[in-house]
Formats: C-alpha cells, structure tokens, sequence
C-alpha cells in the first residue's frame, strides 16, 4: 500500500503563516493587504524609486536577455511605444510555440507532484519578488498604458500583487479542502452476524488540466493578468502568458522574476513563460487553438472574448473573459452634493476613463434631484459636474497625474469626438473633453472627462460601449425609470460596476434589486476617498459573472476551483 | 443601513443536524449514507414494495394527472414501452414552452431570497419524499431502463438520492462560505495623526444563474438526474427536467414529489417542472436555445453533448456534460485469480453492461499472467473470464435478476454482432452474447455479456464506445504497453472509470501515474463486493472532468461553485 505523503520544501516554512493569515482573510472578506501601497520611501526603502526607474530605464532600447532562455523561434518582436511619447525599444525573444508548450508539457509532472502547499509557498515567493520589483513596474505600466505613475505604482504594483494573493490563497484553500487519503468503512454484517464491513484507502490526488494561457490587455497588463496566472499556476498548470503586443514589459518583467524564483526553488522555468508577439500576428488565436491549451484567461474585447469561448467550448478549454459594459451610476438625491460631484468626478477623471470600472452611464431624473444645496434640475445637475470635473482637471501639471495619457487612437476620437456624437443623439455637450498638455511629455495626449447629456430613448448609443473619457448623463422619467433602464441594459449589455446616490432607502432597496436582478456588485453614496471604479482585493469581488461583462470574478471559488481535478485511487486494507 | 437577516422556515430546524452531518461527511470524504440501500421490509415498512408496486400500476394507461397543473399547450405525449415488453400508457401534459419559462422566472426571487438555508432544508425534505416513493419508483425505473429490480430499486432509489443530498449539501456549503454581510476597516491615519480609517459595511448577496435545464438519459434517468437538479435548485435556480422520451415516468415522479414539497412549504411549484417531449420533438435543443436558460446538466451521447457545450458557450450557459468513454481494465497479474474473475464477471454482466461505468476494454499481456492458480496464457484468461461470465449468468431465471433487459435496438445489435465484429477487427469471439429468457417478460430482451479477444493494434475497433453486454479483451505486447494504451486512449476518448488487477507495487504505482495522466479514477485490485462501475456518494467523485467522457464530477466544489453568483453592495458605515 502506499502512503501520502506531504511534499515539502523550504519556502513552505517561510511562508506558512503568511498563506494562512491571507486564507483566513479571503475567507473573512474583510480588510486585508500584503502589500503596501504608498510608494514613500518609508515604505519601500530610500532611493527604491530611483533604483526602479533605472531598472525600469536599463530596459530600454535593447533585447530583454533575460527571456533569451525560452525555446525561440530565433526572431524577435517588440515595438511598444509609450502613450507619453518615447519608443521603448525593448525588443523579446518571440517563442517557438512547439517548442514552449513542449517545454511547458515537461515542467508540469515535477510541479503536479509537489503539491498545493509547496506550489502556493513558490507562488507567493514571486509574488514578493515582484513587489520588489514594483517601481521598476510602474514605470513600464505607466509607459506602455498610459496611467499616471502614482496609479501605474499602485494599481499594476501593490494592488495587483494583492489579487495575485488572493488568487494564490483562493486556489490553495480548494486544494486542501480535498482530503490527501481517508480510510471509507462502510459497515456491514455476515449472516452469522460477524462484521463484514467493507473497509477501503482512498487516495484522492490533485491533478492540473494542463496548458494555462493568459492573454493580457493594453490598459492594466498586471492587475488584470496576475489573477489567471497565479490561479492557473498554483493548482499546478504552466502558464504561457500572451501579453497583449502594445503592453509586453509589464509581464516580461513579471514572467522574468517568476522564471528566477522557479528556477531558484529548484522546478522548471518552463512553468511560466512569455509569449510576445507583434502587433496583428494573432498569436492568441494561434495558442488557443492548440489542443494543449486547457485553459485561457482573457481580459480585452468582446468579439475576440465570444470567440475565446466559442472555440474553447470546443476544444473543452476552460475560459474566463472579462470583456465590456456599460458602467452605471443611478442619482436620485444626495445630502451631500460636493461629496458626490467630488467623488463622480475623481472616478470620471482617473486614467481618463480607460478603466473597465468607470461609470458610462450617470442616469438623473429630467425633473432634477433634491440635494443639500436645494433641488437641482437635470441641466444644473449636469452643470455642476461638469464644473466639477473643469475644476479636479484644470491646472495641467496636476491633471496630468490624475488623468495619465491615453492609450490609443480609438479613446482619442472618442474624446474628440463629443459634438458629433450629441448631435448624432439629439443630446448636448455638456463638458467637451479638454485636450491638456503634459508638461513633462509634449507628445502625450491627454484628455479630461468629457460629458454628453441624451434622453433615456437613445439607448441605440448609450448601450455601446464607449471606452475612454467619455460619459453620458442620460435623462430619465423618474428614478424608477433610470433603476429599470439600469437593470435592463446590464442584463443585457454587462457592466463591472454600478453605483447609486439616495437619501430615500426606499430608492437604495430598489437600487439593491435592480443591482441583484442585474448581477453588478453596487456602491451606494460613494462621497469620500472609495470610488466605484476601484476594488480592494480579499473583499471586493472584481466582476460578478452574472452579466455580460465578465464570465467569472476576482476572485471566489469558481474562479479556481475547476483549474485542478480530483483523480481517486481505491483499494480495500 | 440594512440589516442582514437570515431567512428562516420550519423545515430549516427540521433538517439542520442532517444537513451539517452530511456536510461534515462530504468535507470527510469517508463512508456516509443516509438512505438505506436494502429493499427489506425490515427497513422500508411491511407492505412498502407492495405498495410501491401498486402506486406504479396505478400511473399506467392515463394521464399523469398530478402534473396538469404545469403551463401546458393542451396536448399530451408518452409512448414508454417497458424494455421487459408492456407498453406504459402514461401521457404527461406537453409543456408550454414560454408559459414555463416565465412561469420559472416568476418563481425565482422568492426562491433566491429565501436564502441557502431554507433552500437546502427544502431540497432535503424533496429528497426524503422521494425517498419515500422508492418502491414506485424502482418500478418506474425498472420499465423504462431494462434494469432488473434489485439495481433499479438501489441505484436509482436510495443512491441516487445520497447523490441528491451530496449536491445539496456542496451546493449550501458553498454558498455559505460567503458571507452576509462584513464591516472593512481600511487603516490609514489624517496628517494630523488622528485615525482616518475607512469603514464600510458590504453586503454579499448570493444570486442564481437563471434557469437550469436538466436533460435525462435513458438509463440512469435519477442516478444521472438528480445531481445536477439539486445542484441548480439549492443554488436558487428554477428547473425545468426534460426526461429522455424512453424514460419520463421515474423523473414524472421525482418532479412531481419535489412540486408537492415545494407548494407545502409555501414556494411555487414551477420552481421544477417536467418537460416531457415525444420521441423525436427535439424539445432539449429548443429549450437549449433560449437564452433564459443559463445552465445545463447533460447526460447522453456524445454529439448532442457537443453541441450543448458549443451553442452553451456562445449564450453563456454553463454546460456540464456526461458523454462516452471507453472504460479500461489492465490486468497484470493476481494473487486472487477467482476473486479477480469473479469481480470482474460481475462488473461486466451487471446490467448487460449497460452503465456508463462498465469496462469496455481489458488489456491483457499476450504473454499472459502470473496468478495464485499459476501462470496463465492469453487465452486461457480469456477462457476463465468467459466461463465465469457464463457461470454467473449461466441460470436464466437468476441471470435476469442481474442482467436486467436491453433498452435498445443499439445494444442489441451490439450483442448480436460479436461474430462480425471479431472478423472485422482480425479477432476471435471468446464468449458470444447469450440470448436469456426472462421467465416472467417473455417479450423481454436478455443478453449477457460477450467477450471478443482482438491485438492492441486495432485501435479502430476498441476506441469507440460499443455500450451494451460487449467487452474487449486487447492483447498487449506487456503490461508496460497496456498501461500506455490505457493512457493514451483515456486522454483521447475518455472514460468514466479503470482498473487494475496486480501483485507488483511498481506495477501499481505506474497505474496511478497513467491513471492520473489519464484523468480517471483508478480501482485497484478489487476481488471483493466492491464493483469498479459502482461510487458511492460523500466518497467516490463519479467521474473527474479530466478527460473528454465527462467535463465535471458528481459532486466536487467546482460541480456547485458557479451556478451561483454573489452580487456585493457596499456602503460606508
């Protein structure tokens, strides 16, 4: 007969307690962080920001060597250029996709049978070593998306880091709940009354699908990326990670420090590989369409998204998207109106609206709302926040560290494009959106919130997706009108967020069954330092999988549980 | 501010033990039943089979009045013949397509906030009403299935219920590991020191998919039905059953018994209906079709399944399946040659083979084995299986009482076939399918199983499923090839379960691994009254989502943890 037994390993000493204290978090759902997420050197240590900046700048105009180790093709690619400007020149081995999945195929027995604990342990030891790599990350966040640095710092650094945690705890804890071996005695008795009781082992043995693929976005390569990876990884599957072609450094540098720690932990680095490539190859498609894949994590748009799923459906291929929606926010009445108009306008305003998490769609009574400053009608509602946001975005050198620059020529014409589309809408501009000049970076274009105001029935335009600093202040009836176009249009049209702003608790009740009806998590009276656009790891779910927008969330027990299966072996003692 | 409350009903003091008991035992993995698998009266009741019995003639030649109250479109279907030869005559109303989808959806908020408790204690009391119809029940199964009456009162009564309760209680404790409501304390301090934490209360709301649609087998219609029914009802999904045409009246009841409970304990019935369709409607593709449904369980063939997944896919249902495989035996040697052929006998005349778990394919070392009874050449093994297949089913009036009746024209064509078959595949029939007179259902076909001998390299014969009373015994090059061959067929078409038959540790060891490469559960050297096509409940997963015969297990976390969502509502406190 065998015996279990425990795989062990140094790391799982070192990082025993953290893994514990993180699981009993994810469970809790309360406040919970590893890591820190202000960029003072009181935190990170004294010149660690130069010292990222310069990693981050020894990057540039040359080879990432460090990958030159992947099975190659021999070519390579890379022509990212920063939305601020600069051409970062880095180029990357591009993969001989035989090769990288043969390699990856030959890792995964020696991490399949290291088990759970020692693949968590491994797992949170990159993560640390990403974090010390988090300025060196920002800064290649910041110049291949366009964020702000403070956000690329927090956001693609700390924060992503968290959910890669949660994601690392969440999939440990489904691992564990499968007992190692249990001994089954099902009682019986002879006719003669002596026991006959059937005893059996049953060895119940964690086993990973396989191939895992990631294939990451322009706007938050990190956040957005390390979920999937750190799931796929911890329950035992390889990971290639396909990051999108006009945001590659981020995940170069994060597939680099996985590659090390791997490699220094004694298994294959062949475990996590890159997969850049150029822009317009379509190696997503090629990787998904490969057999060995079995399972993809895609965050980006969504007719690639539905194809994902098409063909994994196919191919038996797990797939999780995160693909679009449109944001809602629902006002009805405040007893604090600065705090609202404050709290909308920094969450229009942060990385000019290039976040899945920003509101769209701001639906208001054409009859106005009461607030603390008397009822304000539909126009000086809008008007209001459009001073609002003129005033958080009107001296440059400040509105360039909220709003970052934009990421591509499509969030551009939105943003030029305000006239045309409200009289296309028989809508008006309420806030054109304002072109700022950045004064480090006179190439960037950066763009403040624009806000269009149209009437409820021009769901033909406010439905659509508008990514970018673009937001529709949407006429209605009456609240309930704006909770029911609320409810209809996520059913249908998605949404990762939705907020609501009421005095009445009535109308907050009505908001919380249109917000369960819809499948979108709601914030309610958001008028402090929390916006809707943002989540907070190991209590905030990120997406539902309730609505279009997204399959799954950050990060429940769905999100992990089927990236490992159960294999039993019995035997009677 | 809110206040979570847990909703509460009677039936939840009423089951509470029993719930948390089976909980505890599916977290243990160890022996845990709560329905009694002995048809005596000493457990069921003096009179209890009888009046099973009668409450089965009495649905037979009418309408099955106690469903009338369905949405219906005025007509009726059903033309179920008792594969032991009497025609049923039970019609059952014809669903009203839109009439059941909405009246599923007007069912749903009350059955959604009613909450995973209240939930799981009425799902419980379903269950136990079932099981209370038990006799009736393995009567209905028994002339729609072909099963003989001892299996069909076991499998499809008392197991298939443990199934039931096992998805009940995975499907709770999922959704109670999310919590209702918790309090987030960001840390943080103002410049002046003082505490600026931020406090906010966040709601987790569970919330269903939508409805979920069960698809019935013809031969398993309980065992493989319940499940999925339990897993979606617990999560707070409407149901809509649509038995297999060949097979309604078990389902009839067990829908029928949960309406029952559902409206005693305040909820409205159509929370699970039954769409029965006539032979050939092609009702599961028409209710696959409409976007309102938004899971699936499927039991059946392979093409249908495959569409299921791919047109699933492109509507966002979650489709779990359970398709076809090729069942794998390797034999190595033995140190219990009786035991070993008689277990296997029993394995392969149980039902005429007809379970989604019967061997298929027993790899044998054309060298032979070694046994406790000395070494034994191909042949001979195949001789020893044979006569202890005949001797077990040598006597006709005790060979029903196992191998029950064949459902259908395609199995009987299967066992009529072993002569052609042998010859195309260059083999030998080693033991023909005998044709067994049922002494009371003369109009009953009867057929044990049948053996044919072929070489490993006719991979063409032995890789597609032939399900019925037919095995093949594949001669191996050694045990080294017949353990790759497992691996290698299994990873392609799949299968439910294996076997292996060895003396050697090493032997056994590799058996694992390939088993684990494989993705199928493995039974070792079982010569006792434990069957490899038999799990039982809390301890065996049926089948490992691993491999292409089935993409999800009955019943592990993952099987549960998506056909629900938790939607969050977030306020500051």
């Amino acid at each position: 007969m065998t015996t279990a037994t425990t795989p062990t390993h140094p790391l799982v000493e070192k990082h025993s307690s953290a893994l514990d204290e993180a699981a009993a978090a994810l469970a809790a759902r309360s406040y919970y962080s590893r890591y820190p997420e202000s960029p003072s050197p009181r935190v990170y240590g004294e010149g660690a920001a130069e010292r990222g900046t310069a990693a981050y700048e020894a990057h540039l105009q040359k080879p990432y060597a460090a990958l030159a180790d992947q099975p190659g093709d021999g070519t390579t690619v890379g022509d990212e250029v920063s939305p601020y400007g600069p051409a970062l020149g880095v180029t990357y081995p591009h993969l001989d996709v035989d090769g990288a999945i043969a390699a990856a195929e030959a890792a995964l027995p020696a991490w399949r049978d290291a088990g759970a604990r020692v693949r968590a342990a491994v797992c949170l030891e990159i993560v640390d070593a990403i974090n010390q790599r988090s300025f060196e990350i920002a800064n290649a966040v910041m110049h291949t998306t366009g964020q702000p640095f403070v956000m690329a710092f927090q956001a693609a650094g700390p924060h992503a880091q968290d959910r890669a945690l949660e994601s690392i705890v969440a999939g440990l804890v489904e691992q564990e709940r499968v007992p190692g071996s249990v001994l089954w005695v099902k009682p019986g008795r002879a006719k003669d009354g002596s026991d006959a009781s059937i005893r059996m082992q049953k060895d119940y043995r964690v086993v990973p699908r396989g191939l895992a693929l990631v294939i990451g976005c322009n706007t938050f390569p990190t956040w957005n990326g390390y979920p999937g990876l750190f799931a796929s990884l911890v329950t035992g599957n390889p990971v290639v990670v396909k990051p999108h072609p006009r945001a590659v450094l981020p995940l170069a540098i994060s597939v680099d420090a996985a590659r090390s720690v791997l490699r220094e932990a004694g298994f294959d680095p062949a475990l996590v590989q890159l997969a850049a490539e150029a822009d317009g190859e379509g190696l997503a498609k090629t990787l998904a369409e490969r057999d060995e894949v079995r399972i993809i994590d895609y965050t980006g748009g969504p007719g690639f998204g539905a194809w994902l799923e098409e063909n994994g459906a196919a191919r038996g291929q797990l797939v999780y998207t995160e693909k679009a929606g449109v944001n809602t926010v629902v006002v009805d009445s405040t007893d604090n109106l600065r705090g609202t108009l404050g709290n909308l306008a920094f969450s229009l305003a942060l990385y000019s609206g290039q976040m899945c998490t920003t509101p769209q769609n701001i639906y208001v009574p054409r009859d106005g709302i009461d607030t603390d400053e008397g009822h304000l009608s539909f126009e000086e509602f809008g008007a209001r926040l459009g001073a609002a946001v003129s005033k958080l975005t009107g001296d440059d050198a400040r509105a360039v560290e909220l709003l970052g620059a934009t990421v591509n020529e499509g969030v551009r014409a939105s943003a030029r494009g305000l006239a045309a589309l409200a009289e296309e809408a028989g809508g008006t501009v309420v806030l054109d959106s304002r072109s700022v000049s950045h004064p480090a970076y006179p190439d960037a274009v950066v763009q403040a919130p624009g806000l269009v105001a149209l009437d409820a029935n021009r769901e033909d335009v406010y439905t659509q997706e508008c990514f970018g600093p673009v937001t529709f202040l949407i006429g209605t009836a009456s609240t309930q009108q704006s909770l029911a176009q609320f409810r209809d249009t996520v059913r249908e049209h998605g949404a990762m967020t939705a907020s609501v702003y009421s005095t009445q608790e009535g109308v907050l009740d009505a908001a919380r069954e249109a917000a369960a009806d819809a499948g979108v998590a709601l914030s309610e009276n958001l008028t402090g330092p929390v916006f809707v656009n943002q989540t907070a790891a190991f209590s905030d779910y990120h997406g539902t999988g309730a609505n279009p927008a997204a399959n799954a969330a950050y990060v429940d027990a769905a999100f992990v549980a089927s990236r490992f299966r159960v294999v039993t072996s019995r035997r009677h003692v």
